[in-house]
């Protein structure tokens, strides 16, 4: 089956139009891809994921194994009727999760010894239990199980993890299959151009269904997230898609676009709306804050979401100070529109042929975060910290 | 304006079926009354406190002139235009909350100096500060501002509560409205029968638009709050409604209908919803609980809600173990559903004459939780924690 439709090439830039077909429905590419780690996209039910455009959203291989476990998501035949969600899914491998969230761990030749970052019990996943549990999840997409070095490793170390992350991929390429399921190698390399360029090559022989950059929100600077992003598209190949994990704010989405990339996923829209923090195409904004405390428009004026067709910033924000829930839910609610919404814009865009003005405006209007100018080198302070 | 449509009176019991008409809508009657403390109720949407049938939602003048405070309110218009309900809305006066909430109150002539709970800056809320509030938050139903002494109370204290909840009433029928404003009088009078009897008749000389049944849900056991209502019902007139606050369980609920209350508002199931624990027809289940580890069956069979069309026991388990805000939100949405629901099927077995097979059926099939059965002096366990 061939999985990737290129439907257009942006003539100012790396950006692409496409479809990522799977058994369960077309994603329309660039696509942002809510995230689900546990089975839920934080604080959203599946009908508000569908009214405001979601496609496809990801699972965590790592958190469903730990809870609530293989056994009762084949219960309900896989994660798709386990969670209600018969559109597409796509796992992660676990790989990241076992490099940044459990403790005590081995590297071992085929996968890593570790211990629940929950109860401490000894676990162990590798590239042949990583592809059996997305194989019983069912997911549209599944990832190979790579090796997922921190932004502080050494040369050394990347070299290592690419190696493994190389073996690994082979290995994962060798499992079985849940039907109609595609395989997505991952990148890794670091800031490294060759090592970028060695992995991308090695993984592009071994034929995957489309190909991922890792190793990127990991800590480091943007500059260096646009680098890695950089040293790796130029060896993927141009009729299959591209995915870079766990980016990014929504300038960075627009830039990543530019270069090339056609699926993201991140978790900031929901994990910043628990703190009160909404994204507009401005930067983002404290709901929380007292300017907003006799201000009776929405989050963004001419945003169509659920949120801001019905509740002012004034109200939200009351809501957000007595910790209703509500407040929560409907920022995570606008957060995650005003995603989907922007990859709808950027298709548009491209498809119309003025995607370049767009991505010029759209970047020089958005705020960085402080976060995110810090990792400039900026440290006069404009952006709202997530 | 004629506020009650008095429909039917059912044969074999004081239950009636009616409706309240208020500027924005008509409530039929049994009715039950979601709770939306302070300006939402709690988890849930307008979309689906719609949808689960809600015509009319509670505010609190004591939470809501506290924070967000009556001029950030003011500046959407009322509570309807500040939360996004335009349909009706109930207020509390405050009463019940500056005797059970605040801290170091002096109660004097024209009502209570006390201390928020939640900055300790001094306030007062009387008969006139209550209808004022009220009349801003534009509520459809309004109530007089009542002294609510504890169960604990002695008779001498009842009495006085009795007397300062007359003097109040009085003061608070002389307050301007809303346009189209309704007010209840609120009956104190604990245990005591010819305290109840006192109040009622002395509230009904005064002539509100309906009559409320307080000092309930105040930590009596619930033969008590049976006869709280049995000692007050027979002084208020056949045509106009009765509210019981504050109260109860589902099957509290069908015995104080057969008692001859027409509206309840009960925090109840939304709050137990955020501990895990679901309203059925045979009583309240913990969704946490291992045994629905791998229970596919929604939480109720044969229910029509939200959840309970999308999701499973073992879903909605795993959701609450891991704190997924989800969880909570569908617990909250079948047990909402579930109160409304039991307040259709009265309804309709009224109508059709049926209510006391209804009510006999229904109370033999729900077992009542343990706080419950402590309260009848009965210490074996069958029931489950709210």
């Amino acid at each position: 089956m061939r999985v990737f439709r290129l439907l257009k090439r942006d003539e100012g830039s790396l950006g692409r139009l496409g479809q990522v077909v799977t058994t369960r429905g077309v994603i329309d590419t660039p696509a942002f891809m809510p995230v689900g780690t546990q089975g839920s996209v934080k604080a959203l039910d599946p009908r508000e994921l569908r009214e405001m455009g979601t496609q496809v959203i990801l699972g965590n291989t790592y958190h469903l194994y730990i809870r609530p476990g293989l056994e009762i998501i084949r219960g309900a035949g896989d994660l798709h009727g386990f969670i209600n969600w018969p559109e597409p899914i796509l796992t992660d491998s676990g790989g990241f999760q076992v490099f940044s969230l459990a403790k005590i761990r081995k590297i071992k030749a085929h996968g890593v010894e570790f211990r629940s970052h929950l109860d401490g019990s000894l676990l162990f996943l590798g590239p042949k239990e990583a592809m059996e549990i997305q194989r019983a999840l069912g997911s549209d997409i599944a990832m190979v199980f790579d090796d997922c070095p921190p932004h502080t490793a050494t040369v050394k170390e990347v070299r290592g993890a690419v190696e493994r992350t190389l073996r690994w991929a082979k290995e994962c390429r060798e499992q079985p299959r849940a039907v109609g399921q595609q395989v997505f190698g991952i990148v890794q390399g670091g800031k490294h151009a060759e090592l970028r360029e060695e992995c991308a090559r090695a993984l592009v022989g071994m034929r995957f269904d489309g190909y991922a950059i890792g190793g990127v929100s990991v800590g480091e600077p943007e500059s260096e997230m646009m680098l890695a992003v950089e040293h790796t598209v130029p060896f993927l190949p141009e009729d299959q898609p591209r995915y870079a994990m766990g980016l990014g704010t929504p300038a960075q989405l627009v830039e990543l676009v530019a270069r090339g990339v056609d699926m993201f996923d991140c978790v900031l829209p929901t994990r910043v709306a628990r703190n009160g923090t909404a994204f507009t195409a401005k930067g983002t904004v404290s709901i929380k804050g007292g300017f907003n405390k006799a201000d009776y428009r929405p989050i963004e004026e001419g945003c169509e979401c659920f949120a801001c067709r019905q509740f002012s910033r004034a109200y939200l924000r009351h809501l957000l100070n007595v910790n209703e829930i509500l407040g929560l839910r409907m920022v995570s609610v606008h957060n995650s529109y005003m995603y989907l919404r922007l990859m709808a814009d950027i298709r548009a865009h491209i498809a119309a042929g003025t995607f370049t003005a767009f991505r010029k405006e759209f970047v020089a209007n958005y705020v960085p975060s402080r976060r995110v100018l810090q990792t400039r080198g900026i440290t006069a302070v404009r952006g709202v910290d997530e």
